[in-house]
């Protein structure tokens, strides 16, 4: 840290600064610059925050060259890190694709989809039970039966589970059943969720919040690995902004920015990020093309029909189209799909 | 719902609509225009949402004239809604000061601060012992030792206490120590701890998500009410936007918005609306000339060793000018400070 | 500027940081830290930008503690900036109403809002004549036509003119019968115009563009000053962001910001800040209280037939209504209105 | 445009909206619905803009199923547009790559970068002379002097020459120089400058505003179509958000919703929509991927000395190895590089 001094402070007011740090337990340097005093504040780990030395007298600016995250960081872990799940590795060369409805909606017609997105070259099977719905008449989910329907299908398709956890007093009986635990992007920075998520061994997918820095993202990712848990992959699914057209703004730079300042895999929900099915296709190749480790992929046999997300929702013909174009795209970035053979594509 | 054919859309595209809207239970009525077939739907309540209809074949618009809230609107509940509190009236014409630390710190340093915030005026006292912190670093908050504080505080001066909580787990624990339940900005939409606070009869202040449309956060008050808690106060304390001046773009037009969609009383947080002590002053009389009910203000006696929001506290001297600012504006503008006589301005 | 090396930089890398800034005539000092080295460089004026030091090998962080701008700041000139017109002073006591309609459209009616809005007390008038429209297909202007409607109506009622000029080629013409010129959102960073409206003698209003942060729109101000012109007027209209209620956010925090980062009188258009005429007067009160130094307001006799921005345009009956409640604000926070006595108000 | 009447709405309200629809030379057809009345009103054009029907009284909401722009439409012009210059077509399958300085500082050192940037694979040469800068103190280009190194630039390689014009009075003297003329960002709502534009024989490079939705952008290329020019290529580059890690935000979803909207073809620039050289190469693989038809590309030989933008710009080296990489994704996306076989790639 690195204080700047104005060059009007008192060197009572130098004083105050430097003894505050030196509190802190850090170790304080004092250099007298040509404009003013120069203090350099240096200690371990990223717990100097919080100090409000903006507002003592005589401060003109406070600057941390050190981001405030640790565990998540590539200075802290130099290498990607892997999550291994059964044959399957996440973070690696291969580029995984969630698919599924946004909502388990009913037994068969869920059962239909695992198998169509199976076919079509998914690894992983999504479906939520426990819906975060904006209006409280709106369809939210099916709850436990749902979570029975997630195991059939698992059981039935090989599939493993993708599925979203809002309350922590579900946290055990969603892990019962879920291979990874999604985090929505509206519970983002629900910390007790956060803290209950990171106490259990499974993966957990944390999405971004709408109006998240990449910032404060990692920070919610720094508390998951805090608590224990390191099998942590971020999801961008865009950004809340002024264009109305798009439900929301893909943020594809994230893909990058993540991959340099920290070491866990990125994946991108383009139908969230989107919010119309169209434009998903064009936006998945974008997203492999950036570097993303994996896709999550709104799939319904009648979109017109869904209790939710319809309108971004992919037809299976749909996906399975879409899966050979990303195909390609991911060759050109010299990365794979993992069972692209066995799709025959 | 007014659902717009497209001029191209065929017999059987409109017939597909029309049966669709039938299926929902809605009164349908088609008119053949001039570019191409209009479609009423009618119905009661907000239920019908969801649809999807945007993406079924021959569609070219669907509007919705009602909004998708109910409970909260002034069509349902056209008299401004009061909350009673002991002697004091939330939502009439005495506007409330809600003051206080970010955070609990010390025993001994909130009975000052409280003591000092009745003196100049406050009606409500605020102090986080659960706090929501970005960085897992950062000081979390007293919990259960911090409750015993604010149930002392109260004890001593009389004054009502607002709290956060974060986990529904919490919530009886919380609610049995605070007046008011405080639903923090990053979990305005946290659905599970919404239900479960819906069903405390204790008043909600519920902030608005740095995200989040007035629309959706007349949602989140929906949700609520739907519980069976109709004590509900909405509190703007900025969005987040490009501006990097200040640390959220506080909305005051949230407030005269509000007061005509909703009969819900309406705060204003100028403290982390700006995130800079010096702004909150003239920002608090701007929230009243906007027609604010209340305003919800950090206090710290030393700002500089708070251990959160240090930046946006005022000290006890300076809510007190404050306090002594606000009420001009108030008067001039019909309304007044329920302690004025009290405190002598 | 203070650049932070990192504590892996080699002598090599810090050598070449050192050279580049003495390069730029800077005064160069070099400090070693705890954790590496610290580079302070001094100079005087706001010309050390756009060095990307950042992408220099070993270079972890650069700050510059000055703002950007130099004439338009408050550590340049103390006092505030007054600007004096005929018996008016802008940026002292008195708050100024500057109304009139959205565009002129027609000699007998404009005649008519000029003599209300003086009657009413506004002791500018507004009135476009070159309308810069989202389309091309909307109402453009009346030009010349519209300039000489300008001249009758200050003549018969002496209201001094505010009026916005779009293109560079015309600022001899709009400047020969504008008091005040106006700069619009959109033009913000348009430095030819800026720099032509420079050359002129007469105040500039410079409104804030959609995505303008305060430094940006600062530095566009500080074209104006450096090209000597310092009768500079901001005026916040409301910036783009999520919330799709209002036409744009009303950032009323930037006015207590300009006036403590800047010596420059600060207005604000609630009209466009919302776009709807019911929220302008909670809005224009809000504005007075926050500190502002003038409205800038739409009043159309006949809003629903205005030809441009009719839904945010007040009747001359609300603006009057308007100007009493201002009054009474104004009061509150030890201002007044200039003509309050002559409108009887 | 359909104007759906309040359930209470007065026989006389809906007479005075059917009236005043009448009097704009509409065809209007009024129904009964079950909730209260609606409004159908039919014209060609998108004249018929700007009426505020919302605020007469008795109407709730106004409906415009067709979109406020026509010659950039879809609906209008089926086909893409394709522009024609010397041996190159935008908007077909070749993808271009238009690469250079942000500004031309030096003639030795444009004419070599030159030189690398065609070897290396592009088919366009930029350079700005007349600059666009935030701050008054930065480099404002080298005006006339900077258009005879554009000419000599070309004649020695060949290459098409792409530079920004700012100033309506300048547009003759840059295009009598320049192959396609750019109209930057801050000027995308400069309407004295698109007109001037407007009536040259050039193609015009349009980019997007900083805050501006798709919508508002695509009425900015009517301007441009309606004027006479047709050969119109949207360059998006960026949005301003809340997100600071990156200069802007690059929302490349904007390329598949403006080929689905607009027959245009369309550019991006990752330069400016990221801030950074390092984010150069992913972003360029998603535009393409995402369907790009040409990437505008900052190249310097010396970032760190160039007078602007240096932070963004990437060496020849590195433009080398990028316009590789593209190639492959081009080519996984059933599109190409013009120049490959010529590069060597």
């Amino acid at each position: 840290m690195i204080v700047v001094m104005s060059p009007q402070a008192t060197e009572k007011e130098v004083e105050a600064v430097r003894s505050k740090l030196l509190k802190k337990g850090l170790t304080v340097r004092l250099f007298r610059g040509n404009r003013g005093f120069i203090i350099e504040a240096f200690g371990d780990g990223p717990q100097i925050l919080d100090m409000a030395l903006e507002i003592m007298p005589g401060v003109e600016k406070v600057i941390s060259p050190l981001p405030p995250f640790k565990l998540v960081s590539r200075e802290f872990k130099r290498e990607d890190t892997l999550i291994r799940m059964g044959d399957q590795v996440i973070g690696g060369k291969e580029i995984h694709l969630i698919a599924g409805p946004c909502a388990v909606e009913d037994k068969v017609q869920f059962l239909e989809i695992a198998h169509a997105v199976k076919e079509a070259g998914a690894t992983f099977l999504r479906g939520g039970v426990y819906k975060p719905r904006t209006s409280p008449y709106s369809f939210q989910g099916l709850a436990e039966e749902g979570l029975a329907i997630l195991h059939e299908a698992r059981a039935q398709t090989g599939l493993l589970i993708v599925t979203e956890v809002m309350d922590p007093r579900l946290v055990p009986l969603v892990a019962s059943c879920a291979d990874i635990l999604q985090i929505g992007a509206r519970n983002m920075q629900n910390f007790p969720l956060l803290r209950e998520v990171a106490s259990v061994d499974k993966p957990i997918l944390l999405k971004r919040g709408p109006a998240a820095e990449i910032e404060e993202w990692l920070m919610a990712a720094e508390y998951l690995l805090l608590g224990g848990n390191s099998k942590v992959i971020l999801c961008e699914r865009g950004v809340k902004t002024f264009e109305r057209f798009t439900r929301n703004t893909l943020d594809l730079s994230a893909v990058p920015v993540l991959q340099r300042l920290s070491h866990l895999p990125v994946f991108v929900d383009p139908s969230h990020g989107t919010g119309k099915w169209w434009l998903v296709p064009p936006m998945s190749k974008a997203a492999v093309a950036a570097g993303a480790d994996g896709l999550l992929l709104e799939v319904h046999p009648s979109p017109c029909d869904a209790l939710s997300d319809g309108q971004q929702s992919l037809t299976p013909e749909n996906f399975r189209a879409l899966v050979g174009e990303v195909k390609k795209v991911a060759e050109a970035v010299d990365r794979c799909l993992p069972n692209c053979l066995a799709a025959g594509l």
